[in-house]
């Protein structure tokens, strides 16, 4: 206890002392403080005394008390500065498959990866037993659902998804509804219905793979524009590159923490897109299935809440918030819904009742609102665990931006690393590590990685960012293949 | 009783007498006879005679003991002439879809429609509460099936269905089986992994309007190569039509009874087609999902079967023998494998495990072999009761040949009979007609419906079958809208 401590009253020198542990790296995010009964203890004081150092602690903001589980120590913004913008738009073309991508495609499965590959929340974050319970209930009650299906759906289901929309800013009848195997096949569906082969989709730039490789699959073009961390696609750059009439056909968006920038759009933003984009004929795909992960008091209000002609087309799942082994999504085409539903008759026909009934009940009973709550909490503390985690074990010059919802980290490393080979060494040491280059056709986030924070922090996760935090300092001394190549071409 | 009758023992007589009563329509086929106690008391003779009655009846083949059940009338083949085959090959051309069949597709749902318009067996046939139980039990032993997916699929299910192709003449390892949203998504996806928009896909002509469709959104052009009613396609056609290199990409077949022909491709056919196609490089997408419905003695062997170069894709699905609510298809792509995983990745990703496990279980424990010998057994009986109702309803002029597996009755009616005016009169009295406008991009089916006779035989049944025979009669007689505007045209 130093000196400029002697005056100050007891509880605060108390608290002074913890605050020094949390700054010395002794008590982390997230950790949980001795309880009451252990501080006056190990200080000699009173229970009240130590009560008083902990809100005192509260009150500076630097500790939080949990209903039942005590005082914990508040998330710190890591030192870390943002990632760069970069500006620049390229020429919309065809998306080509990366071979790393498809290996990194093919090795997402791998179950010891700490953190995993698939961007999911954990298993333990998820309503795994109630929902078990409610599916065996439907399957009592309704063994037909074996062996019928209905090509429109779950009536009960669309009913609820109408019913949340609200909270979303929007007002969707059930019928205006078609029920999807995922947030793929919507997207899918989505893009299929305004566009054809050729035609040129805008995308946030960086955006995720899927969506890149729906886009190649189907033939069209992907244009790409640039994303700040923060605030999401540039209205600017938007602007610039729709002013030829006809050059873009759609937009596909996530204004809401998208795989991987973790952004979010500013309501102002929204209006102005929606606005922009009909001016100019431009159809709006939204993305919201990180749209219920917000880690501020309220939800979003999703774009086609500014929708005045019922042209956008909002697109969302259960997979990555309830249910990612049931396969539900959903998609509001809008005025295209005569067309989206034949479409879906064609690809999958119709998805299993069973899944779309769980869901509808788990949604009416309330259990789902909850739910959120708790995964809201659990994914912020996670993400502000990790961003720590990063700041501590990274080598300098190293920028991320703390994410706004959803569970995924973004982080730019210095530029001469390549992510490609932080993904390979981080593989053999089960990391799961996105790289950069899989998130845009250009190769401007080669120097990028991808890290999901959905499972709760553990010790095996603190020992996996350290040992990726000596990779990357590796890759970041030793010149990178890339490189050597260059030298060598310039010798 | 006749003289003729006289001399002949005694339970000859009592034969004979049941036989008239089949020959003036009394009795019909799927009819129960008598018991014996009701034929020894009706004709005042001992049960021992009774009995040898019956058993003579049986032994020529006019009724069918079944355990249990008593006594039943053998189908008849019916009267009814063979639909003739048309032999012209139109161009290729694009699909469009029309209004008809899109008024069709939306009311496919009706569910007071006798009998229903969707081609699936009636849930009397299908393993429902067994289904039911596994899936109760899979559902105890694995919450995680609600969380998690596997992108490969069940493993357990993939064994299961290599250990299966075996009695269709293939061997498949599991690994090489990628699990689908049922068949509509596996033949889309094997379309996609071997053409690209514009190319030439050759089909039997007529097929389900379902593959036209996916056809069509995919952007490829649509060969019809006509079938036979009995042997399928025309091998003669199909070599006319893909002497020039290049013209034709692929062709997808239904060798065993497609919907709505419900023909049989001959074993030396399938031979000749699988090295036709090897030679002039044209991929073969085969969909084998009525392969199991077959009413002969014996599994026929799929064409895969017959594929020197792993060039066969093969698809099915359990969506028309076991589980249509559970969307579960597969494909074994051969070597177009990782195109065709990756491509699933990315329409719908992954699909539920929990119904694949539960697919899996059913057909380790057996239950699936005893469930398929009664289905094939019913679904034949009920094609001839159905081929027999038309027999005695329908008007001179009509034809049809007896499907050989499956559950469609493919009608032509007398030429100038159009099937879109069939399918309205019939969709108000609430029959399930699907216009033979459906089946082809050309118009040579206009006077053909389908009929589907998944459901067990039944007094409504009947009644359907009646009034639908009076609908074909009266637009048989009253000179169609077609004609009415040729007259008018000569006029």
């Amino acid at each position: 206890m130093d000196d400029s401590n002697a005056d100050a009253p007891l509880y605060e020198r108390i608290a002074n002392q913890v605050e020094q542990a949390m700054a010395g790296g002794a008590l982390r995010a997230g950790d949980r403080l001795p309880s009451v009964r252990q501080l006056s203890q190990q200080h000699g004081v009173s229970v009240t005394t130590a009560l008083q150092a902990l809100r005192h602690l509260e009150n500076r903001g630097l500790v939080q008390a949990r209903p039942k589980s005590g005082y914990f120590v508040c998330p710190r913004l890591p030192a870390l500065p943002e990632p760069q913008m970069d500006l620049r738009v390229d020429a919309a073309s065809f998306v080509s498959m990366d071979q790393v991508l498809h290996e990194f495609l093919l090795t997402m499965e791998d179950p010891q990866a700490v953190p995993a590959f698939q961007a999911l929340p954990a298993r333990s974050l998820l309503p795994e037993a109630k929902l078990q319970a409610i599916l065996a209930s439907v399957n009592r009650r309704h063994p037909e659902y074996g062996t019928t299906f209905s090509i429109a759906g779950s009536a009960a289901l669309r009913q609820q998804i109408a019913r949340r929309a609200v909270s979303s800013g929007v007002q969707l009848r059930p019928e205006e509804i078609v029920i999807t195997n995922g947030g793929m096949e919507a997207l899918y569906l989505a893009l299929k219905s305004v566009a054809a082969p050729g035609e040129t989709i805008l995308v946030e730039s960086p955006t995720y793979f899927s969506l890149l490789q729906t886009i190649e699959s189907l033939g069209m073009r992907a244009l790409e524009i640039p994303s700040h961390p923060r605030a999401g696609i540039s209205l600017e750059a938007l602007d610039f590159a729709t002013q030829t009439p006809g050059a873009v056909r759609a937009c596909v968006l996530l204004p809401h923490f998208p795989n991987p920038g973790g952004s979010l759009m500013p309501v102002e933003h929204k209006r102005q897109l929606v606005q922009l984009c009909a001016e100019r004929g431009i159809a709006v795909i939204e993305s919201d299935i990180y749209g219920e992960l917000y880690f501020g008091d309220q939800r979003p209000p999703v774009l086609k809440s500014f929708d005045e002609h019922n042209d956008v087309i909002l697109c969302s799942s259960f997979t990555k918030t309830v249910a990612p082994g049931y396969r539900i999504g959903w998609i509001a085409p809008g005025r295209h819904f005569m067309k989206t539903q034949a479409l879906k008759m064609r690809t999958s026909c119709a998805s299993p009742m069973l899944q779309q009934e769980v869901l509808a009940q788990f949604m009416r009973d309330g259990g789902y609102d909850h739910h959120l709550r708790r995964l809201r909490a659990a994914l912020k503390l996670q993400a502000h665990q990790m961003a720590d985690a990063v700041a501590r074990h990274f080598p300098m010059g190293c920028r991320l931006s703390i994410p706004q919802g959803g569970f995924m980290l973004w982080i730019e490393l210095p530029r001469h690393v390549d992510s490609r080979e932080v993904f390979a060494l981080a593989r053999l040491a089960h990391i799961g590590v996105a790289p950069g280059a899989a998130f845009s056709i250009s190769r401007r986030f080669d120097h990028f990685i991808r890290l999901q924070y959905g499972d709760p922090w553990s010790a095996r996760m603190e020992e996996s960012m350290r040992k990726l935090g000596q990779i990357v300092a590796k890759l970041a001394e030793a010149p990178s293949r890339q490189r050597q190549a260059e030298h060598a071409l310039q010798a």
